[in-house]
């Protein structure tokens, strides 16, 4: 099914533990636009995000086009997007791959307290308010949360 | 005064343009910790972080104590915080260092829709919930909002 985690999220496996959440959130995310990629399963998504990967498109949403001013000045961008499958509650996790179980922070596994991911991409072209990249690794469908030049050794491009 | 920005939020400079922002929020943020660092007004903080700045301690609500299982192992970890004093709304901005008008995703300003900032930063030690770093460069009482190692080359830390 389109968008589904490979895996149901209620799975625990051996060693991992949960907790309860707080009650509350503390501060609210605008989902600002969509990535889109061709994966369409937590399956098919590569481990991770290559330049020689193919063309993902950010659309970003209208309200926010004119943030854009500018990037395609830039040569690389660090995207930042909400992992929407994934659970939040587990504090040791035991990845597949390895087996060991660890600590949520000592793992960039989506499972987190606040499943925001961070990537870094090639960028190709910024058309309207369609950003074409590659290098992302996520699933199609993927909320988008910030996009920001990636910061240079000799300059910041641009605080405020 | 403590944590207050160096200027009003509501400063709107030359050029600059604010929007209406979303009715809702799409997702929830935890806040799961404090920063500890030297910087109490936004005009004290280093323009950027360096690994020859002050040991900055995180201090990681008790709640998430088990996820930190691991985190020493790593030399480098990136830190994503919570920006809680800067405006949202803001699609074009004039920098003060540059004079020049840029949208928001050309500039990692701390005002954008998600303030959410990301920094790699040396572990110092972990000792219980503390967590000292060097290479920080955000005001004292900032909001944490994940941590994770750093992507090395030659393999993944741990996805799940």
């Amino acid at each position: 099914m389109p968008n589904e985690p490979s895996e149901p999220a209620s799975t625990i496996r051996p060693g991992e533990v949960a907790i309860a959440l707080p009650a509350r959130a503390d501060a609210g995310i605008f989902f600002i636009g969509t990535i889109r990629t061709p994966w369409q399963t937590r399956a098919e998504c590569p481990k991770r995000g290559s330049p020689d990967g193919p063309i993902c498109t950010i659309e970003l949403d209208e309200r926010w086009r004119a943030a854009l001013t500018g990037l395609a000045d830039h040569r690389r961008v660090q995207v930042l997007y909400w992992m929407h499958h994934a659970r939040r509650d587990l504090v040791l996790q035991t990845p597949y791959r390895t087996g060991k179980t660890t600590g949520t922070f000592a793992l960039r596994s989506p499972v987190r307290p606040n499943p925001i991911a961070s990537a870094y991409v090639d960028l190709v072209a910024v058309t309207g308010t369609s950003i074409e990249v590659r290098g992302l690794d996520c699933l199609d469908g993927t909320p988008l949360v910030d996009l920001k030049p990636e910061r240079t050794r000799d300059g910041e491009p641009g605080t405020r």
